[in-house]
């Protein structure tokens, strides 16, 4: 199981070279996060609420091509890895080809993250059991 | 009295045209009113600590020339306002030449925030009179 | 006539009062204004490709309430004036109520911004004829 | 040989969890990035003036720590790799201890990143021999 997010570059997003400036692809990966957690029916805004957070602990990216002003993009997340003090999610971005689906996909960029889950004071703690449950049912749907 | 804050134009900044992008400005107007408070010998940071915030309520800025990348920055920030339940700033951005005093200022551009004084629950409260009385005594100094 | 533009707040434009920052208000408009040019028929990336560019010279906005992570906006984006070279827009934005129609709509923000056509180098333009018809057919759409 | 930058953590860095966001990092990187190459003499604005840029084509970032808002950051950047078509960065955040120079070092975070050489179409493209002798002097004065 992947998660689909649909989005636009915005201007704000643009640097000097003409094409989204690479900070913002972590930002991007946790749209595609907390898109994946609401679908589950969990949202990380709930999770917060509680008690909760995902720290992020390890930040990877791999940049293929640019991505520009307007352009739709699609970023696909999945779960990874999932612990009982942590959990890791994988990132595949794309250009948006919904209108064009028998062209083979162009990949802008691919990535992973890795967090620890903590209590409000940052200290590690185990993720409710839950959630635990919700997020190794969405992980083993995954098709790779 | 104002606050003169250095800094340069991050590449991450800029947008497709090539110049500061326009969302920055807010941010480093934020940073200017942070080294005017710190200045002043009571820290924002200090302030928040202590369960006062003040909040943005509204935002104006004037764009006259455009910020390029690495180029050094001059902020100039003034109390414009200062009442128990609320402050005003005003601000003057420039292109930096201190190392050509002779020549006249660039303004790239100027504004102003206002700013409501709140408790944790941002419920309005009175400034605590002990940065009212700092506050209020940085305003008089101001020449204009 | 305005454009409605449909966003949920990014963790990322969170801050440390636990509120979307107002830095991240200019950027939404600008969402909006793509969003706006993008309906007419003729998008801002169009409009660059030709050597035009709307800079923007006044920025302002009045923060009512504060936004929060994963809330779902609405923002509303109006002409406000068409000029052969500048033209201005007026912002509303709101608590996505789509699924409480009944209710009388959360405002959180309002704003302007004006901006001077300018080509290639900045230097003030007028607006291709094309396009100032476009635009003043939306403005006369409007409501108020 | 390393560079070292000297910032504050701004408010607008931070995020709901009360510390600096981590898409904020590569930002940082980049900073030391342009401060390195602007005390090797050879600015970044002024490679990029002459059709050459470099491309982020990986980055990574391993987080240990949570900086706040207003805290004083150290950034350490060293040259790792120099080709005549890219180069790698290494980085390490720590807190600023300037004035307890007794106390062992802080370290908040540290990254790598990749770069390509290209020219203003984005093709892969050798660096001027005479900015790769400045690197290639830079990186071997690194003691590690």
């Amino acid at each position: 199981m992947f998660q689909k997010t649909l989005f636009r570059v915005r201007y704000a997003e643009t640097d000097a070279m003409g094409v989204a400036h690479h900070a913002n692809y972590p930002v991007w990966f946790e749209m595609g996060r907390s898109d994946l957690m609401r679908q589950l029916g969990y949202s990380y805004a709930e999770l917060e609420s509680q008690g909760f957070f995902l720290m992020l602990s390890d930040l990877q990216v791999r940049y293929q091509r640019a991505a520009r002003y307007d352009q739709n993009l699609q970023l696909e997340t999945r779960l990874s890895e999932v612990k009982s003090r942590g959990v890791s999610f994988g990132y595949r971005l794309l250009l948006d080809d919904s209108s064009h689906p028998s062209n083979s996909p162009v990949i802008l960029a691919s990535g992973e993250t890795r967090h620890i889950s903590t209590d409000r004071q940052y200290r590690p703690s185990r993720l409710p059991a839950e959630v635990l449950e919700l997020l190794r049912g969405a992980q083993q749907d995954s098709p790779c």
